[in-house]
């Protein structure tokens, strides 16, 4: 019974259909009918212009972004455990020719504002210190919680103040958007470029950069291609995305996980080190727990950032629901901490 | 009727079954039971021991595997118009940290020992220029031509000889493999690392990068993983090599255009700019040639490096016969030059 | 009366005189018998077999040792307020292609073992993330306070012992070797390069990057050129390392500077904080202190991360007694805090 | 008798007696009042308004400048033997992020817009191939000619037309500024910028970086800081670079240098390969003339890339006049070709 990660979970039947469909001989690249209606389709989603770049991974579209948006001597401020800090061995620094990630802790993996002030109140300001130029917030965090959009649209304020421009990891929008119950267009407001996650969802290998900045997009595609990112029979790539957005899957299989971890967050009580906001819990499984756990069938990591004892539970858009009833009770059969 | 590139081609059957079996939930990135099994089935097919690293495009292993091979500020010895200098947008730059490609002309797209003497005959060996650490020779050649396995060992043993690593661009190797009537571990002996292709041979999304040298392994892992190029549901991408492997769609596939692009190349007749000996062909299509065959509803691109008025026909695995019989009749009503 | 840094000095005596004596037309490059020396005068000094390059700034040096020690996807272990971290641009993550700073909180400046040993045990050791491969300390610290030889060598063993390459930041060792009175070879065993300053301490534009391991000296000789650090008339920078080694000089205006900070350290009493061991001193100037030394004409530059009210004081080889006199008496008069 | 470079030559006494009053304690950096003159001086002479950069060699100069103009998916446009190709270990793909030199064959070592234009026809202008985006041309050229300003102006011209930025390696600029009889403001129309070379015409240390399109300024300091270019003791570069143009050092100079060449080009009659238009020439010692000239006690460096038995001949500022004149006999008395 895997609670590991919401990554290794099946590809969802409608891509699996969408990529079939998709199997004919054609224009290579990007010049295919469905590559052709990724602007359309995305960008009517979200509300809002955008131009579309389908890659290989989440690593590829948030470091191509971030190449894009910070020059190689900025910094890139984030989270302190991001997945760009902690999850991605560099790729930011790699794809951008050395630019910096700075991380800021938050609370409960958020950025906020008041934590932004106390980073940019010791900066110096001069050519010897990297000026930050980009700044990434992840959607939802890595501990889970979900950034609400009026704090979104607080802290890209803050940040385009400055003249940072302002990228977000959406590796989990879906469950970020699901569980908040908004338009995805409300979440990316004053954004420049957003990763906008599948593969965690049901995709099986697309991930969509989206670029908000038109002035970017030349660059961008540039970029894409001598990163090994734009593939020749981009069709499939392409036809998976829209699958997922024209299929409604995106939220069906979001609602699913959350839907999941809402119920484990429950069992797990006062076990719980941060709020159930998307489809991961964290908990706290000293005194025994996780060998408990592990002895009954469970996998999952260990979660150290989170402390001693800590560990994460993943629930993903096929998790079968017996093996989350089974979680949920043996949860609930721990003794209190 | 296209004959612009094989790389827009579709999917072959096996690879699509291959990817239908692999849909379930599993272990993430190469944690899976195909991934397991890609070094043996890749060696064994090549009759080496190998580490196999699927990406998910051609630039991509080319530019991770020269970035490996060759330090920063070191050179890559390559044809003139190799892949890698052409066609993908400076990524042995991007991802080696500024390695230069190092361009040798050769004859019919093909490197050779005595060029490559002259090459090295007015090198300084200083430390002001920059030093050839590395080569890197296309199988089929850009030109369409194939290395007789001879020629490989000569090549790769002048490059070791001078202590530079060796690598195969092969886009193509089953082309030339079937051309040349040899098994595929002719072609790769004395290589440090192999771009094993399979998209254009029919593949859907992804090609293999064949390391040799062991030693090199870990960092190779590292540098993929930063690249992007490591997919959290790596089980897709290693089921479409071992089906093309272990199917012999390889072979199949290859034999096809093989012998489509044969058949043309006796049509062209002098028209040929170059031997034909995989799927592609060069031609000579002067005099209002292009526009003629245009006019019956080929499509084609012109290829100007080859001269004014050349062009490239390019037979893929899945190009219709009776499109392949058009162009030949097409191409046999052509007026001499 | 200038306290903000030793920087900012002038050139002592013997290196204005060592470059007018070097004025010839000659080798270029390190073809000239000064370069020729470098490597027997250093080593010498340090007692261990050296490789020396002059560079022309401290960035430069450190920027290029790290960069051959750490490969481009791994991280360099740091102070948290070091030098490459805090004043320097991102010069590491420039010249090294994107390798990462972990920095790591230290006591007043110090890396220690427990700290270290800290840092490491929540590392995960997979591909996804950074891993680090290289530590760096500061001798004198970015808080003034130097390494005992026994620290030095308890931290490079802890490092060597994962597998760390070992560099040391030496913009103020001369400072630091005065301090603890020891040879300068006690301070670099069991490091693999060393940033070997001398501008901050009377030089005119020459630092030395040693290198004590040999097998990386070829390639950091191409580093070094390609990085524009290799100038054509290198013997004036060879001449000036060379002056401030065989004069004494070293020793001669490391001791001014120290014995400058020590009275200083005595003067500031209880507003001290950090043990003073080099040059600088680090200062709470809170309740109108700041002020009050500036009106007098002190200046000198606040230390926000140090705390609010925080400054430095610096003392540099060439600071006239008279303004030390100045300083100490103005910092007795100070309020109690 | 050296005739190797003139970048082994002395520093002139004017460049020296600048460095000696530069000798005082101040502000680091660029904080004194010598670097504050570099602007309006530099400026003034080129007749634009010009942000200037001291540098440590000619490379990084280069390098900076090209980094800072090209994007690092783009190419740069240069002759086929630039500097940057042949001399500088890839510096310009290490410091961008990994441009591409783009090698244009030209005559006598001069881009034309024939040439350019013969160049751009076989781009194809696709995202795959790497878009040319800066053009550099150095002035004098490798081959020892001089762009009349005519011929800039036409090659900038075309760049701009095609949106490329433009630079100039102008290593020898005052040799050729003095051959043409122009003013140096006359040779820089048209550029973004320029490496404004001193070394190799008598200075010590110091290159100078002008950047004529000040939108990038804030761009460049930041480069340049990270690249170790920004010295604490600016002071002493920028003295240099004042005192070359201010004392009139550097006409003088290159003055003594092109007479010497120009004499000497006379004496090698037939032998001669390229016109001498500045202080280099570059002669056919076939049939022997090359060890008659060695054995006569001349130094001197073969030159493959002119052919076998080329060779080059450098006189520098501070040649004594006997050993030209002892050349000059030397080569009249060689057998004709």
């Amino acid at each position: 019974m895997r609670f590991l990660s919401d990554n290794a979970a099946a590809a969802c039947p409608e891509v699996l259909a969408a990529i079939v469909q998709a199997n004919e001989a054609g224009a290579g690249y990007d010049g295919d009918r469905w590559s052709a209606r990724l602007d359309d389709v995305v960008g009517s989603w979200l509300g809002r212009e955008a131009r579309v770049f389908a890659v290989g991974t989440g690593t590829a579209a948030n470091a191509l972004a971030l190449a894009t948006l910070c020059p190689p001597y900025g910094g890139v401020v984030c989270e302190a455990h991001a997945h760009v800090v902690d999850d991605e061995c560099g790729a930011v620094e790699a794809m951008s020719g050395g630019a910096r990630l700075c991380p800021v802790a938050g609370a409960h993996g958020k950025l906020s504002v008041p934590a932004l002030e106390r980073f940019v109140a010791v900066l110096r300001g001069d050519v010897h210190q990297t000026p930050p130029r980009a700044l990434t917030l992840s959607q939802a965090t890595e501990s889970g919680t979900a950034y609400h959009p009026v704090e979104v649209d607080a802290i890209a304020a803050f940040a385009r103040g400055r003249g940072w421009r302002v990228h977000m990891d959406g590796a989990r929008i879906a469950n970020a958007c699901v569980h908040l119950g908004c338009a995805p267009g409300e979440l990316v407001r004053g954004l420049d470029a957003l990763s906008l996650g599948f593969i965690k969802n049901g995709g099986l290998g697309a991930e969509a950069l989206v670029l908000f900045d038109m002035g970017l997009a030349e660059e961008l595609a540039f970029r894409r291609k001598r990163a090994g990112q734009m593939p020749s029979k981009g069709r499939f790539r392409a036809a998976e995305i829209l699958a997922m957005i024209e299929t409604g899957a995106w939220r069906r299989n979001a609602a699913h996980a959350n839907a999941g971890a809402a119920r484990l967050a429950v069992a797990a009580g006062t076990r719980l080190l941060h709020p159930v906001e998307a489809n991961e819990l964290f908990v706290d499984l000293r005194g025994g727990a996780a060998d408990a756990l592990r002895g009954e069938g469970f996998s999952f990591y260990d979660w150290l950032q989170d402390g001693p004892g800590a560990a994460r539970l993943v629930v993903a858009w096929d998790t079968p629901e017996p093996q989350i009833s089974a979680l949920e009770a043996a949860l609930r059969r721990l003794p209190p901490l």
